[in-house]
């Protein structure tokens, strides 16, 4: 399935991409990168038009720095240090020109940001639909890796920034609410995600993380993968999560409801993670401690440490 | 776009694939591996429903089988050992169950033969299309990675294996041959390729392959990778490729251009390699000299030794 408009793509992203000089990149049948010492990781994201991104609301620059962040907020998550980034794309004909070279716009962006290279890949046709599936190498040291089954009964929970910003954002979007300054805000929030590769790489080089994960579904969905995978239970203090300035402007101007979209809503990409109590005094980055860890399986949600509704339905009533 | 179909099937993959103990798979926010020595080795290959296969004329299993076996055939033509594959896989409804694990199937039985582990992937649902996107990391030592570039003037260019088969198989295929046996060799050669890993670890370990890639677009485009990548041209000669005796037959019967199929059809991935003459005796492979790197940059076929038409059309009429 090569043509010459894919020779000319790869091309194209060969130019926009500084290769470090001891790996080898685009241009063979695989990509070579010394192995070094630690541990390797790797993670991948699939994304489909019509499924993860319309066509019609969202630039293809967006499409391409969201397909990079959300796959190094995978390595920020486990404290590594992104490697390198190989990128799948299939594209229909109407989206081979203009669109291809602006989706590459944005993913040389934030690439370039994170300072990581891109090293290979495949370029496809495609009947119809967009396809873009991205893999990252990252790299840690032995052993350190911080994985989501470590929480124990009694470590306070953290996260690294503001909840809801990008569930707002996106609720924005989605009902036209006019474009103020702080809407603004939570619509970046929401096409730039910012993959939280420093903070998790600070924490993890402190040794006192216990687990930790990016929230990507929403702090709700994903406090239970941590809960799960370390055989603990958890309380939550939802007027201790940290919300932005913006967000409470917004809510409150709209009448959303902040907690829903704080621990609902997906695609921050903070870090949420477990540890020692005092962690957020003894590190040099924002931390705000949200709730524990407890014995059990169940997550429970409190208002001024007094448990609500934990099915986690009409927040809007309290 | 996780629903309860994806964890079953998250479920299911991670039942049918052994992990070794020194890794960490499936469940986490990245795959974790030992960096150890040498070199990493990575490549990636996208393929889409209704583009490079269709659901009605190609079984679950075999798509299983082929999406494996084209990434482990990037990691053979390098020299290197596969260390792990990455699978995201995007099923629309109709392909939910059944479909996926039966290609689950295909890609379990080659990963058990090459004893390589699926360590990570993402699953996601998709509206029309099938689309998979298949990631391999491997590893070989450093500095011995055999690329496509060595390639000099006076090197013997020889390949692993019979040339056709697969378009050979393919041809069959789309045209309702009958099947006799050698059809069936043929059509089985195109839908369970083998990568030849053992055969380009053992190549690599000889010290004296000086270029090497795998045949998936046919040697008549393969070759000029290497030429363009080396600076050289090359003589090839059509009555000294090695032909399997099934696809001499078919084309006898069916009155086919063998020197096309060989040439022109994809797929065969056999490896094509150059190096010293005299190879092929020192080492215990099958190893079939073909032709020679000559200087310009041009490729010239021969037919006993004397040139034929280069433009690589109308081979029906020598």
């Amino acid at each position: 399935m090569i043509n010459k408009g894919e020779f000319e793509l790869i091309g194209h992203i060969k130019d926009m991409f500084r290769v470090p000089s001891e790996v080898y990149g685009i241009g063979d049948d695989c990509a070579i990168i010394p192995a070094g010492e630690g541990e390797l990781l790797f993670s991948t994201d699939l994304l489909i038009e019509g499924v993860h991104f319309l066509r019609k609301e969202s630039s293809p620059e967006d499409v391409g720095w969201k397909a990079a962040a959300v796959n190094l907020s995978d390595i920020a998550a486990m404290g590594g240090n992104p490697v390198a980034t190989f990128l799948s794309i299939a594209l229909p004909k109407d989206a081979q020109g203009d669109w291809a070279e602006r989706f590459i716009e944005g993913y040389a962006r934030i690439s370039r940001q994170y300072d990581v290279p891109l090293l290979g890949g495949d370029t496809s046709s495609s009947l119809r639909d967009i396809v873009v599936n991205v893999g990252v190498l990252g790299r840690c040291p032995s052993g350190k890796a911080q994985m989501r089954g470590g929480a124990r009964v009694g470590d306070i929970i953290y996260v690294t920034g503001p909840l809801g910003d990008s569930a707002g954002g996106l609720q924005a979007i989605l009902k036209g609410v006019d474009r103020t300054e702080d809407v603004e805000v939570l619509i970046s929030r929401h096409k730039h995600p910012v993959p939280r590769v420093h903070e998790g790489r600070k924490l993890m080089e402190t040794g006192q993380v216990r687990a930790m994960m990016d929230i990507s579904d929403g702090i709700a969905s994903d406090m239970r993968h941590i809960m799960k995978a370390s055989g603990v239970g958890a309380v939550i203090a939802l007027d201790r999560l940290p919300y932005s300035s913006h967000l409470r402007t917004v809510c409150a101007e709209q009448n959303w409801d902040i907690y829903e979209l704080a621990t609902g809503g997906g695609e921050d990409f903070e870090l949420l993670l477990t540890g020692p109590d005092g962690l957020d005094k003894s590190v040099e980055l924002p931390l705000f401690a949200i709730g524990r860890i407890v014995t059990g399986d169940d997550l429970v949600w409190t208002i001024n440490d007094e448990p609500v509704d934990s099915k986690f339905v009409g927040y809007k009533h309290f």
